[in-house]
């Protein structure tokens, strides 16, 4: 499990006085931050073989977020495949689950533009985080 | 069905060179202004009783979307429940089907905290817009 | 002059009601895309030579800008130097002006990390859209 | 002085491998959140009174900030006049002074639509975080 802490921003919030639907997705992105370091853990910008594509993601939005307290952010893996794996996060305030989700990516070779089979390396690094059922 | 063009800009790319997945959830938002407008057609900002919240949100990424050319984004009523109905949203660039996704979204009093009935006049003008099977 | 049309989103208002102050920075930039085709006019996402980087850009907040109705953005050349040019952009809602801002782009050259004086010919695409004094 | 530290998002760079230049002003938001506390110290979604509206904000982008290392955001009160202050704001990475910008902000009556005059007290308390000549 990895655990990200954000504070929201006053733009964050909508007209509504609550965080705006597709804040979590910015926020969830931010929090697989640690997972892009298992594939490319010395990123430097003129890396030209980033080896993942998003293929799918999905957002369950259960209470509302708010401006006033920081956000605590929790990301699992879920399920290892040949060629794509999906994280399973939450983001939790004072205690509250609020918004739960899932991203598939797909392990991919953008100069090829084709899915391409998980290393074994990467499958046991992933394999560390899974969530326990 | 509701059509709705968008432009994209030059930080809707991210380091790929292609569209960010967080993006398309901005875009599908704005894609939904002429929704909102049946619920709450005169808005203003002055407005205490917007009626709906967001339940759920997913993204099927099927082929990168690129900077050099407009996306048209179509939406589609394709359930009308007691108190939510969803939209299938679709993005198109150059002909090519490239995000299509749902939304749930709950007709919901923001008061009294509770989810509430879809009043009939509302769900006939949903109806209009019923995705053709 | 270049004029672009931008349809505010639910989440561009923050919890004032009002468009929140960071929005129309995105909008400036979408509304500069004409600009970036004087430069790169076969922009493809496999280009390594984009030529430009932002130096400054500031924004004066004349009227609050609403979510009700959809924004025209004036964009000019202001100024023309040896390596960078002045974009001078414009917000108006319903024919008031609510943001004024600039942008000074420095012809670049990424690969070297330096500045690089701008092409004859693109000073005078440049010029056919200063602003009249 | 108020310090923030924020970690660049994949999403946050552009194509050309950096931070696109629309970010820092959303990260100068977030680092604004301690000067709000200082206005509406018992912030609370229901509130009608937010006493504060943006006038003029600018950035200059001094060195490129990238994905690789988070961002030290420093913040001080520059100015403070009858019915507004102004922030300077400050981002570092590695050290480097990457972005630095201000933010004039205007004691403002939202409800009457006027700017007012900074309470005393107020003022007294921006007065703690003055950048030092």
């Amino acid at each position: 499990m990895f655990i990200t802490t954000v504070t929201p921003r006053f733009g964050d919030m909508d007209f509504l006085g609550h965080i705006n639907n597709t804040v979590p997705a910015v926020w969830f992105e931010l929090a697989r931050n640690p997972l892009w370091r298992i594939f490319v853990p010395d990123f430097s910008r003129s890396h030209q073989y980033w080896p993942l594509i998003m293929a799918h993601t999905d957002y369950d939005f259960i209470e509302q977020l708010y401006f006033n307290d920081d956000v605590e952010i929790r990301s699992w893996i879920t399920c290892i495949g040949v060629k794509s794996f999906t994280v399973h996060q939450e983001a939790r305030q004072k205690g509250r689950l609020c918004v739960k989700g899932n991203a598939v990516i797909v392990h991919y070779d953008f100069k090829n533009k084709q899915s391409t089979p998980l290393p074994e390396d990467k499958k046991k690094l992933l394999a560390e985080h899974m969530k326990p059922k």
